[in-house]
């Protein structure tokens, strides 16, 4: 076997705040050697996540990354030594093995698949087709559970999880809102993604004016993505039985200490809303459903996607920064090497 | 006909905080005739419920009484005079007729059902095998949907719908832990409604110490009357995948203006709990499901329930405002002349 020379960039930090470059360190050193069963994979793109913010953070997460190891990301590249009778030297693979060139995968784990590289570019496996695609899928149509003509409002509407998110609920015949930052993502979200209306939270000095502008019949379901004073504002707005799926945090930096907003107990109980937090990894058993549904609808054209791709795995960290600036337009990727399907 | 001489209370004034005596008036007119197909009750009990706070608010609210009409309430009595075809006089029946000694009911309306004098005390009909136990039937089953083990944590739990939830989740095989407040009704909790733990709000300085140590697995259902700082409290709390059934919210005075609280959003999304309002009104056409399991189960000693009984269509607005101090124990009714079953 080759010994190959491996770069990945470590967490030196956690933190209570936002990620900052400063918080982690490229580190150089021998790639690992894949064990029993196991393959060793060369990253062709990783990912940097929204997130990420509560896998670094010190406070309670669903998952979390210890100082001294490599950052956690998603990742697509080519096996290039294989243990498992499964897995052949060559393919493309999709797993969850962070910011390195090099990296062992467990092919036995339900994060991990394989990927067709003729179906569509392989970066799409970190995004429509992976992970954002799955996380609208699920949290739209399972949380959410749309009906035909109603008002879906997303929040992040121009994002990677939520431009699906709008796209798929005008599959399902829905009339749907966004709110985005900014006129640059809120022009993508009407002339690209097919929203009907979308609101610029950050030009807006009344939310629920422009809300109730926009959603005269109220908004059935509320696919949310950053929580906080949108989300108290939504609250007054839902209509009898309305459904909130709880994707994302992003509207607050910190929960160290705990922040306080508006109580959602009294919309809760006057308009029988349901709020359900949720992971796209619950639905890991069924990511097949969802990936041949994504690829058909972006096959037709139905589903649009965005990818923003920064280059070299040095430039991850400053990638993941700018996600909470709002900086990136679509799926933030990092290219760790020339993509050989490109 | 008979000409029947009434006596009614009506809401003189509406507010934003919680109702006192002095918001009511007690009226004397002539009784109302009934209309085609209505019927003429004489009641023997009317409620008193936590809601009512909610139904005399000038805040948003999923029902409300206006000034000048009688006040709103659960009632059960005996039919005087019937214009339809399925009703006789001398009937029992639960209707929602409000503060009156007489009123006209319509009997094709939801709320409206024939009581069976000899399964149980008709007042009975007001509470476990009424409103009180429908709340806590759909609410623990359907909302919370609690498994076998699980532990099911209930606020108010020596209250009219408390108790009945804590023994129907007792009967479904779980761990049950109360909230109450003070020492006579937690010791009711344990002694009487089987609960295996009981809290006493009221004097303990850390409720969330108190909880970690009543619930050492976590909590996976929280049937929640209150709100508040209470519901703050144990969402950081809930085990992963946990459901909280917002029936109530007595823990907040005045919802005018919105008060401000810990932020949910963070546990909802990593311990991907759902939380959903109800009122047992949307499961109008399941009623007779419960009242059979409820009826099975008062019958075999399995469901006990407490009743506090004033005297006098006079002092409903006094056993009304005594909700809110939490002095009634069970369930509160108002015996508005000598029961004839009794």
């Amino acid at each position: 076997m080759t010994q190959h020379r491996n770069r990945r960039v470590i967490l030196a930090e956690r933190t209570t705040g936002l990620p900052t470059p400063d918080l982690f360190e490229l580190v150089e050193d021998d790639a690992p050697s894949p064990g029993p069963r196991e393959v060793l994979i060369n990253n062709v793109y990783v990912s940097a996540d929204p997130g990420m913010k509560g896998w670094i953070s010190t406070a309670r997460n669903y998952a979390s990354v210890e100082t001294g190891a490599t950052m956690n990301a998603f990742s697509v590249g080519v096996v290039v030594e294989s243990n498992h009778p499964d897995v052949a030297e060559g393919d493309v693979v999709a797993a969850n093995t962070g910011w390195a060139e090099y990296a062992v995968a467990d092919p036995d784990r339900p994060t991990f698949r394989k990927v067709d590289p003729a179906l569509a570019p392989i970066s799409t496996a970190l995004g429509i087709l992976g992970i954002n695609g799955f996380t609208a899928y699920f949290g739209l149509l399972d949380v959410g559970q749309p009906r035909e003509g109603e008002t879906v409002l997303v929040s992040t509407a121009a994002g990677a999880v939520g431009s699906a998110v709008g796209q798929i609920a005008n599959i399902k015949g829905c009339r749907t809102v966004g709110i985005a930052g900014g006129t640059e993502k809120t022009a993508i979200c009407t002339d690209e993604f097919g929203y009907s209306r979308a609101i610029d939270y950050k030009s807006t000095d009344d939310l629920d004016a422009a809300l109730r502008e926009a959603c005269p019949d109220g908004i059935d379901v509320y696919f949310d993505n950053v929580g906080g004073d949108i989300l108290d504002t939504v609250l007054g707005q839902m209509n009898l039985h309305g459904r909130i799926a709880i994707c994302g945090t992003a509207g607050t930096d910190s929960w160290v200490p705990q922040p306080s907003g508006l109580r959602p107990e009294r919309n809760m109980l006057v308009s029988r809303l349901r709020m359900q937090g949720f992971l796209c990894f619950d639905y890991a058993d069924r990511y097949g459903d969802a990936h041949a549904d994504l690829a058909k609808w972006v096959g037709e054209g139905k589903i649009r996607y965005r990818e923003d791709v920064a280059e070299g795995l040095e430039n991850a960290p400053a990638a993941l920064a700018g996600l909470y600036q709002g900086r990136n337009m679509g799926r933030q990727l990092i290219r760790v090497r020339p993509d050989p399907f490109a």
